[in-house]
């Protein structure tokens, strides 16, 4: 049991990984758990861009795209991504968002099994990935069918060409068992894809020895690659030949300045480059990825679980008396980064703790939502959080008209 | 007949927006004639970048989605282009690539005309709008037919839903008329969409007078976004209720934030959001559109066709003689920002004078491509990048193997 803020302290000290936090510009004033919205800013970004911006583009300008290693940012920088999730470097692009991407995938996937006609996900994941699932559908003529997690394995019947889950669940914050999942799928024919937005880089994968099909994920979590950062997408190696998407652009040519009427797709991943890719926000995460140099994912991991459960022990000393359920999985290995609790007021009582300085985040319709990034997270900035959410909710700070008042992003 | 230095000179001392060029960051040592590839660095970009990484991002962090603007950024970056292409402030919007922007709109005319399955384009047109095209008509069923410029007419049959065009065309920067292409499509019951990545910055547009029902376009060439900055789209007013797009992603939902389990679309041009854009990029571009405040398009335009004529008239002087073909128009009226000439060693003969500090670009199989960007570029520099050409030439510096070797982006 953790009871103390110098219990905390010593297990600080005792973090072998507690010097990257160094990596990171930290917020005056602040104690930020919310990493798993938007990253800290990595101390290696503002001079990469002040290079890109002063120097690449003003100085060096359309060579840079040669010259500056612009035109492979998006396979350069797949490649540390892949170095994450247990992928071959050849085998990850970054491109575009997450939901674009997602969309290029499930789009493929069903023409790799012309056979098959459903998309199944999972009811309560990340809604993009269902928007983006119903929006393929609607204009393949495939359908789009969500269950309950107890049902998925039942439902994989022999008309899905493709299940869509998401690794870590955004608002519990629960881990599914990517491989078994994955073993589940394709024993019953199915492809599968992952969305690891809410995993990758907090805990070791291993997309490839596990057999996953596909993944997607965002670069400005737990990636710290800044706000909206691009995406990735990992295609296997053995999909690659055949994998056919729509969004067919200029980048994704067998010979992209041969400017050939006809669309030739590259070989292995680039085919799934579309346009243009945004140069600053794409060097940003290039940069912000080096704060994972020489990183052991094990090491990560099991700071997380740490974190988390400090976390879940205090709130269930000083702050289940409040009125919260603690929504996230008791057990420290089924958790992701984050832990999440329901309040009926949870909306102004994270505007609250902002107030104060203690910055998580609200999910509809009643989630306070607290992440705990491992690479900057410290154990006193946990047990200083509960003590601020104890306060705020024992002196009612939360019941006024100024936090309940919504604003546009929550 | 332009024959001296003197005489740019003169013209330019002449030039009432001569002044626009202190709004950029020179290269130095170089004549960029390229602002159709990737435009100068505005002055306003660098400051805002700093302010957006070092305040926003790592002091404000999540909040600035809200407090410094980034979640309506979209729409408000959207608003200044609205102004350069003549249309409604509601009626555009930042997102995505000019490429995917170009998927949305095609996807979405087919679902407006569902009794029609055609999509037309125009041969010779740049190929990423072809390529769009054709990915969209194999994953739809429709047809993606192109044809000869002067075939176009007869070819939009009732059986073309959207007829695909590119308003001032890469290669030659031939300058079609919008407005009659326009009326010619709609006689005929079809849909347009105009790309308008080589126009916008360098004339006066008038979509909305000129009944235009979709444009895209880029933010990078003219508008001085920065590399791969993120592209715009238009939806004529009357087609945003019933466009219906598959790319729907939780920016797009109408209350995203409730994070509702299915997608209901937003109103208006919001729906043509998809992920998280790419905050920094986006930026960038929005620092970048106040080169164009205060900024007389007509003057601007004036401005292109002196620079352009002037290119025109000493190349025909000095440049014709040594095997160089003008494929762009003649006249003036009928040219965008850009000046093409036709050489079999095109390639080599442009890194000859880029290695001579005038950097254009080529376009396979064997155009050199000079841009007149009117923000920056003054008469002088065409006079002087004619020299350059015609020392080049005279030398037969391009013939060397270190000039024909091919980069990867040329």
């Amino acid at each position: 049991m953790i009871a103390t803020r110098d219990d905390c302290l010593a297990l600080d000290t005792r973090d072998s990984i507690a010097h990257l936090r160094d990596r990171f510009v930290l917020p005056a004033g602040i104690n930020y758990l919310d990493g798993n919205s938007l990253g800290l800013l990595p101390k290696s970004v503002a001079p990469r861009l002040k290079q890109a911006i002063e120097h690449e583009w003003a100085q060096g300008l359309i060579r840079s795209w040669n010259d500056a290693g612009w035109y492979r940012a998006p396979q350069r920088v797949g490649a540390k991504i892949a170095k994450l999730i247990g992928a071959g470097a050849a085998n990850v692009i970054v491109t575009d968002s997450t939901s674009v991407d997602l969309f290029k995938v499930l789009a493929a996937a069903l023409r790799l099994h012309p056979g098959r006609s459903k998309i199944l996900a999972l009811n309560g994941d990340f809604p993009t990935d269902a928007y983006i699932a119903g929006g393929v559908a609607r204009f393949s003529g495939a359908r789009f069918v969500r269950v309950d997690a107890n049902d998925l394995i039942a439902a994989i019947d022999d008309d899905v060409a493709i299940v869509s889950l998401t690794h870590v669940n955004y608002k519990s914050g629960l881990v599914h068992d990517l491989r078994a999942l994955t073993q589940a799928a394709q024993a019953k024919g199915a492809l599968i894809v992952w969305d690891l937005s809410h995993s990758t880089g907090i805990m070791p994968l291993s997309l490839e020895a596990d057999g996953a099909d596909f993944a997607v994920g965002c670069g400005y979590k737990y990636l710290n690659g800044g706000p909206g950062a691009p995406a990735y997408v990992f295609v296997a190696e053995r999909h690659q030949e055949k994998f056919d998407h729509p969004l067919n652009g200029w980048l994704g040519h067998a010979d992209p300045f041969a400017f050939a009427g006809d669309f030739a797709p590259a070989q292995g991943m680039d085919k799934l480059l579309t346009g243009t890719p945004p140069i600053l926000s794409l060097l940003a995460l290039d940069a912000a990825l080096d704060a994972f140099d020489g990183v052991d994912m094990h090491t990560v991991r099991a700071k997380v679980e740490s974190l988390t459960q400090t976390f879940v022990e205090l709130a269930e000393e000083r702050l289940l008396r409040h009125g919260f359920d603690l929504i996230s999985p008791r057990a420290a290995k089924m958790r992701g980064g984050q832990v999440s609790l329901a309040h009926p007021e949870g909306y102004a009582i994270m505007q609250a703790l902002i107030a104060r300085g203690l910055i998580g985040d609200y999910r509809a319709p009643d989630i306070v939502r607290f992440g705990f990034a491992p690479l900057y997270t410290r154990h006193i900035d946990v047990f200083d959080a509960v003590a601020v959410i104890d306060d705020v909710m024992t002196a009612r700070a939360w019941d006024t008209p100024q936090f309940k008042a919504r604003k546009a992003v929550t």
